[in-house]
């Protein structure tokens, strides 16, 4: 059974609280905006498509409560503002608030305050349904693509970071598509990568693989390279935090390494990243701010210093991949594209939607 | 002041216990070879040249205080035996015992137990005065090569693991490097890695730079490239566990993944190491054996768990590096050399002695 991060049913929400993994299994009620903006912030939630949908159905559960009373509008708006303070790095809450308060201002103009209400929480729910049949079809667009090229074996797998039904509403991107894999029969093993300073990977990646009997192996930031050199990586498939008009990508810190390293090794290296997370307002990676995370993320665990007292540190919680490096393509839920084909593919699609 | 990690005189030897670093500074006392080896074996003391030099430190100590009684030579040949299995993949222990040996063999035809004792004594001691001097010419052969691509400027470096004053007798390889910039009031800033899985970087290296007054940042292995393309770095220079005969070099897991970074940004890459540490008997890094190591190192810290339980790991402890990937060259005492030119230099040179 796959792993639920996220339980939504009408007007209640529980959330896996990811900080307590992978030690202890507990879900956190969430009551109202407020308790989706801290969970949020704290960290509890992480992971740019979850974020935003941890988000919404924060607001959902406070509507259907009847928040807003006669001025629902105004209460949704402040309500998005406040959410999307919490980590203004992660795209999709800032996209998901944007397009959900012009949809609440249009039925505003048609609707009564109980109806708009009705109306505001079926899109919010709708959201969340999409998210998961969006990651299958990048779970099953991405399998396919990368089975093309080797159209008998079995195949391994390089990712990095958390992309999985804990970062998203229930599937995964990259970890999508490792899935898909693994129902198909075709996945040898996926190497997951620690993904220091937070160890995404050892706490979270590791975590879904052993709950999904997937065969993993985890390994540090610094064997990437030698994994690809010893153990026939097939691809490498990251996550996106942004993808930007030129296919420029914005992931977890460590993710332009490894596409330098796939390059070295001639291995395709996909970005797998639902049309939400691309931001055609930027045309480079040379747009996005680089979100600096506090030193102690790399001096502790866990409150306990590991490192040398006095030391100055750099962490950049992110880093962009220049799109030259995404050889093998930019995985969505409307197909495989590469980073020069992705804003015709994007711009075409969405006015047909 | 310089760090000392190794305390010697005349028949009393204390050094830096490195467990307890960063958070305790205790000098252990090493009154036997059985209390080297276990000094060894335990990583109480680490980096390959200062296993060599406090493995045969110890049997100084027991020397003179008259070990061996009337038949000191069977003494020193189990003793070195001993030795050289704590961490059989160190080739400074194994070459140091093979020239003891042949040393203390000859001096056997002519001298009496207590001139034998007293000459093997002076051999050892030499040795440590040696790997300081040895040092302080790589560090300014290393200095001299880096400055003379940028005439008026600092330079900033990046290195990995430790390979300072507490992987050596007292000055380091790499870090040595790093301290003749630092001492010539050329080093702008060295980053330093943490070195996943033991933390070399963040333990050891940050501790000496706190120390030493070095301007140091502390990142994590992953961010090793985008450190290259943001902060303007002048070279890589990292230390060898082992440079066979082509120039390959094997050496702390992350290395390998640090050069094809560095070749990608037109870095120089650079291997800093004595000629002690050069093994011309293998051809090419693929003769090497890579020593893999517990997944404890991974999935947990200070005993503490920070992984998923029940997931695989691959853990080994160094990679090869290939020779086309050491761009700048390799540093020894005897000068710098390119890979291709190794071979020749420390033949003719060795001979020459």
């Amino acid at each position: 059974m796959t792993l639920e991060a996220i339980r939504y049913q009408a007007g209640s929400l529980q959330i896996l609280n990811q900080l307590l993994l992978p030690h202890q299994t507990v879900y956190d009620e969430i009551r109202s905006v407020q308790d989706g903006y801290e969970a949020i912030k704290s960290m509890k939630v992480r992971g740019a498509p979850a974020i935003a949908i941890v988000g919404c159905l924060s607001l959902a559960v406070e509507l259907r409560a009847g928040a807003g009373g006669d001025d629902p509008v105004t209460f949704i708006r402040e309500s998005l503002c406040h959410l999307t303070s919490a980590r203004p790095t992660a795209v999709n809450m800032g996209r998901a608030a944007r397009e959900l308060m012009e949809f609440a201002e249009n039925e505003s103009m048609e609707k009564n305050s109980e109806q708009l209400r009705d109306s505001v929480i079926a899109w919010i729910e709708e959201m969340l349904e999409r998210d998961v049949s969006d990651n299958r079809k990048i779970g099953n667009y991405g399998a396919q693509h990368i089975l093309s090229g080797v159209p008998r074996d079995s195949v391994t797998i390089l990712t990095h970071c958390n992309t999985g039904a804990l970062a998203t509403a229930g599937y995964g991107t990259a970890l999508g598509v490792v899935r898909s894999l693994h129902a198909l029969g075709r996945l040898k093993r996926v190497y997951c990568t620690e993904t220091r300073p937070y160890n995404q990977g050892s706490r979270l990646t590791a975590y879904e693989a052993v709950k999904e009997g997937f065969p993993a192996t985890l390994i540090t930031d610094s064997m990437a390279a030698l994994t690809m050199r010893e153990r026939g990586i097939t691809a490498v498939v990251v996550g996106a935090d942004r993808v930007v008009a030129n296919g420029d990508t914005a992931n977890k810190v460590g993710t332009y390494q490894l596409a330098i390293a796939a390059k070295h090794h001639g291995i395709p290296f996909y970005v797998a990243a639902p049309s939400t997370s691309c931001d055609l307002s930027l045309e480079s990676g040379r747009d996005i701010i680089i979100e600096v995370r506090p030193p102690e993320e790399l001096t502790s665990i866990n409150g306990v210093p590991i490192a040398a007292q006095g030391i100055e540190v750099w962490n950049p919680a992110f880093d962009v991949t220049p799109h030259q490096l995404i050889t093998g393509g930019i995985i969505t839920e409307l197909g495989v594209f590469l980073p020069s084909e992705l804003q015709a593919a994007l711009t075409g699609r969405l006015t047909a939607l």
